[in-house]
């Protein structure tokens, strides 16, 4: 079983092979999908007239400030617009999908931040609320597990729900993780737009876990989250977690084979 | 096990009680939950400055005309935006709540309308090209049985998938009409915001199944819909139709108790 997380476009984050990739994928051992999709979200923010806000905290990391009414805007576009977008191309490509978010079901529980730790516009560090921001502390992996036997491909958006039943905005990347590793995965593969992780201008092709975790404060933002995201996985017993580019040519098969990506093993 | 029809907006439409009363249904019998939602689809199409267009048909029933860009607005607040609020609020009242749109699973198939026939500025007949909505053709019943077999209550947005795997805008009485139908329950229950079939200012209590066929054409359109829903039902095999006020203390329990509603049954 194999967990796959994709950007939010299709269309323009992914060769034009994927699907058919994915679909031998789903037919032989199973396939379950996590999304992002962020910039979607902005775009409709502002469109609605909802000026997304961003923050930075005190290690230099940028995130979206989910208040209220950005949480309600998130789960629409999320679950509304990408999710469903994706199931009708993968249906539409004989994969039998199923959109889901973490708050149907409950298969993604998690625990509101009640507080946030920025960098103010004066450059001091402040404590604010939380807004809808989630640490994933559960995944319902008897339900995606039955889902997959009933040959489906679950599509999961990165909502979750808190103990009071609110919508959170978790991360796309790291919700892969947790999911791979609750249901007992044996690879996550994180699709994005560049080969893996770059070092001196060339993919580092292996990585083990206590390498990733070693070399992790030293990388960017985009790439930093992908290797946390890859080092939670493993803890949670995934046996190997891939970060490939997916402009290129049946990107996912190409991944596993090895082929000009970076994975990430135990040893 | 019975199939409810609920309009878009839990807060809006119907009473406080209802979720608890659904709840102690939901223990007992096991609940499908069917909605609606054209009201807040009109208001977000307007937001993001796509004019909602209507369409009248010769026989007088206006309906919304859902060209592509409409099917993708109307995609997006049902199952992320309506379809999750719903979700959320049964989740907050311990009922696990699964939301789904037909798409998902396939579980609502139908065929493109190719034309539809409408009454024009010059108050002429036209035929024009039927946009992007569906006639229901399958219910995946044996699906929505497994979730409800699961303990979960299936909440379904009325969106049906095409032969090209095309999103399509079904009528939201109708969809609960086939699944009521289709996974063989003994009652839908449609809640709206009157008592029921009002003549002569009094609320029909009975019509058997022949007389609601009878009467149907003689009705103004947003009581004929749901007096056609309920006789597609019937035809399906479902015992008892209900068209009952949401606005009441604990409308569902006191439509299967009779209580000033309308009842369809088959004599």
């Amino acid at each position: 079983m194999i967990t796959i997380k994709i950007g939010g476009s299709v269309v323009d984050d992914l060769h034009p092979s994927t699907i058919t990739d994915i679909k031998k994928i789903a037919e032989s051992e199973g396939v379950i999908i996590v999304h992002g999709g962020g910039k979607e979200v902005t775009k409709v923010c502002k469109q609605l007239g909802k000026e997304p806000k961003f923050v930075t905290s005190p290690s230099g990391i940028k995130s979206r400030y989910t208040d209220k009414e950005t949480a309600e805007i998130f789960t629409m576009v999320m679950s509304g617009r990408i999710n469903k977008t994706i199931v009708q191309m993968l249906q539409k490509n004989g994969i039998n999908a199923i959109g889901l978010s973490g708050v149907d079901a409950r298969i993604i529980e998690a625990d509101r931040k009640k507080k946030l730790l920025i960098v103010n516009e004066k450059g001091r560090k402040q404590a604010i609320d939380g807004g809808y921001t989630g640490k994933i502390k559960n995944v319902n992996s008897e339900f995606i597990k039955s889902l997959l036997k009933k040959g489906l491909t679950p599509v999961i958006s990165p909502i979750a729900i808190s103990e009071e039943s609110e919508f959170l905005n978790i991360d796309g990347d790291r919700a892969a993780a947790y999911v791979a590793g609750s249901v007992g995965s044996d690879k996550v593969l994180f699709i994005t737009n560049v080969d893996g992780l770059l070092m001196d201008d060339e993919v580092v092709a292996k990585l083990t876990l206590a390498e990733a975790k070693e070399i992790r404060p030293k990388i960017g933002p985009g790439m930093e989250k992908k290797i946390l995201a890859s080092t939670e996985a493993l803890d949670m017993g995934v046996k190997q977690a891939f970060i490939a580019n997916g402009q290129k040519e049946n990107p996912v098969s190409s991944a596993i084979a090895h082929d000009n990506c970076t994975v990430i093993e135990h040893e």
